[in-house]
């Protein structure tokens, strides 16, 4: 925190403009003495905090560039110390020479997401919100950048510390008792005391609940497609996909590599995972793509079963045997697909086969694009998630819903400790364990290796 | 010039922070409905120029980021028109959805170049700097970066408009003359209009000279390496280049595809052009190859001649036959290439090798390292650019050195009109065209095409 810090904060690569972006003490220092105002009675220690000074950067008697800097100073920036950004032409070859002079001048380059660490250190944000400022960047549906837009407002961590707080109290009440030693007092209210175990278990439930939504959203919805090979799995996700992704061909098992691809849908992603066909076979690598189809049926939550019409019911009969037992837990939709090739009759037969799976059923032909549209609402249906609300609190990171699952079981301990009538000092424990995993979430408690972890995931320069 | 103007001025991608670029009339309006300052107290309207504000930028309820608002007012901004950077969260997705709120607002997006072509059409700088930008973008190394930083900051610009308003002030005084008709008045000095004439030929001569320099340095100095088929041709590029670009092996005529590769060295680029080798061959995509490196070898100005001095001197002679007709005018150096195979008495012996050939001779065994840093050493020598200072006026642009050989003309017609004596509205039809070729370079007349075309090779956001 003592050093000052260099990074180019905008995307890498040859832009109309990039921005570097200096945070620490000596800051406006260094940047004073490489840049120059154009109106040579301005300096950048004169200069009032977020304004825009426009001069050029020299090393020496050699001008690098004409740029703009915005200054910021401590507490007043994003970091919470002396902040300067260059906006400087977006040539590569200049962000690198003023990224070059900077660490002559003294910085040092900046390690990925340490302006965010600093901020975080400095008291600017909590760890939830440092961490939603990464999934914020990382973004790339409605739904995503809802949830983290969410987290980074803060509302989450500000809940949770209000209840930390409250059981804090509570704390120090019993932790005064137990000075007393064998004196009879009790200063914590033990109703008042379950009453807040009580609301916080449900709350913090609650928001471990939701973890399913979030998870769902920020990582996509996982669709398996399975079905037998050949029956038109491949072309049935370029056509979801829209684009030439997994090879097309007639040659029974031609997708032996398990292909993702994704799409957003009503601002929720869905990730498909093309498998390859399941038929008996002595073909050792096919048996091997057959192995992960079913690796990856597990961690499905949608399963679209392509089935085709012009098939063999015996075949689908043996079929059903080794796929139905792997559906459980699932959402299924079965696709029966070359409808198209059948008659009305056979149409109407059809809809008695597998009668004892519950699940979506849907007549397809995957060469034509209407059905696909079809079958695209009916995803978005079986996903069922719920619309975003701006004050909805909802958990999308894994470190956070073990911790919200570890303060529930210490909630539940101190519920049942209440009902026991257990003494103070393991009550005592159970909510000191109960605000250390509340803690974690927002960075009260936390060690550098769960920083490093999730400063890591940044990139350079935010 | 009178719709307001968006587009992403960062590098596209992701990154931690990007910046959206709004100018035109409407551009405060439009960015203060959606955007909210924290300190509710502040709008865009009071906010002064060179400022910036933080808040969040929101489409009715939904936040869509919390953004830094920069706010330039006209004149004084780059486009010198009203000017809103907004720094937000470098996801592409936020960009994308700020970017399209802004076009919902009533925002048109920007074609390439749009912002730095009216900082031109507004006088904010004129065609050459507009140039420049561009230039300056797309600089790759320490050479191109200067000129094209010398010629954005205007000198060569300033110098010839003086030039151009002397001249002006002369064809003023000359139509004068011609309003009088018959009567033989002069009020154009004809010694002064010979001497500006004269001077002003110098210095154009002088600028447009310096393009050979100017063109070296901003697209590379061509370096064609020719020689026989196996003698070592594309290991040295691979040592010159540090890379394995050119596919090495011990095949005869391996390299049939002309490959380009560049080096910097003391700021300089060298485009290096591995040729696909000489011999008489059958192999008509071989033949093909050879004629490619023929065409090449002319394009060059720098020319690398590898010869095996362990091949048979017969061989070489004829081969010099076909060669030494094609180096007129170039820079030779001549790579006598395994010597490490020789023994002392026949590298002694070699020296006599190509007697009537002007060039650097260098002994290498393209295998050896050290033998390259020589080679690197020569090829800073023979290109002999001079060392560019801040101050220095150099032509890179060919459109400049076209108008300055147009002006040069008109000029020596001038020059030559005053020694014969012809009559004023000659003399002034002369000085008319070399303001024109003038005005052509700062921008003083241009027209539709020829703006596209400049700004055309913009970046979108600059």
């Amino acid at each position: 925190m003592n050093d000052t810090i260099c990074a180019i904060s905008t995307a890498p690569g040859s832009g109309g403009i990039a921005v570097i972006r200096v945070s620490g003490p000596e800051a406006v220092a260094i940047c004073n003495g490489m840049f120059f105002a154009k109106n040579k009675e301005k300096n950048l220690f004169t200069q009032p905090a977020y304004s825009i000074c426009y001069g050029s950067i020299r090393r020496g008697e050699e001008y690098l560039d004409e740029a703009l800097v915005s200054l910021f100073r401590a507490p007043h920036s994003y970091t919470g110390q002396d902040t300067v950004e260059i906006t400087c032409h977006g040539s590569p070859y200049i962000q690198q020479q003023i990224l070059q002079l900077l660490v002559e001048k003294g910085c040092r380059t900046a390690l990925p997401g340490e302006f965010t660490q600093r901020a975080f250190l400095n008291g600017k944000m909590d760890l939830s919100q440092a961490e939603a400022v990464a999934d914020l960047i990382a973004s790339t549906s409605a739904g995503m950048h809802k949830l983290a837009m969410n987290q980074m407002r803060g509302s989450f961590g500000r809940e949770l510390e209000k209840l930390r707080e409250q059981l804090l109290n509570f704390t120090s009440l019993i932790e005064l008792e137990l000075d007393f030693g064998e004196e009879d007092v009790e200063f914590a209210d033990r109703t008042h005391l379950k009453q807040l175990a009580s609301d916080m278990a449900c709350l913090i439930r609650k928001l471990a609940d939701s973890f399913s939504v979030g998870n769902a959203i920020k990582n996509g919805i996982p669709v398996a497609i399975i079905g037998e090979t050949n029956v038109g799995k491949s072309t049935l996700l370029n056509h979801l996909v829209g684009e030439e992704r997994a090879i097309v061909s007639d040659i029974h098992g031609t997708t032996r590599d398990v292909i993702e691809d994704t799409i957003n849908l009503s601002g929720i992603t869905f990730r498909f995972i093309d498998t390859a066909g399941i038929r008996e076979t002595t073909d050792t690598i096919e048996s091997l793509g057959i192995e992960r189809t079913f690796v990856k049926l597990q961690q499905a939550s949608i399963v679209l079963w392509v089935i085709d019409l012009t098939g063999s019911p015996a075949r689908l009969e043996a079929l059903s045997e080794v796929i139905v037992p792997r559906l459980e837990g699932k959402k299924t939709i079965l696709l029966f697909n070359k409808s198209d090739l059948l008659s009305q009759a056979e149409l109407e037969a059809s809809h008695q086969l597998l009668p004892d799976i519950v699940a979506h059923r849907l007549y397809i032909s995957s060469k034509e694009r209407e059905d696909i549209h079809l079958l695209k609402h009916h995803l978005i249906e079986i996903a069922n998630i719920p619309t975003i609300h701006s004050a909805d609190v909802i958990i999308t990171n894994i470190r956070h819903y073990e911790a919200l699952i570890h303060a529930h079981a210490a909630l539940l301990r101190i519920l049942e400790g209440l009902t026991q009538n257990i003494s103070g000092d393991f009550l005592s424990q159970d909510i000191r364990e109960c605000l250390y995993h509340l803690g974690e979430i927002t960075g009260h408690i936390s060690n550098t290796e769960i920083l490093f972890n999730i400063f890591n995931r940044f990139c350079i320069g935010k």
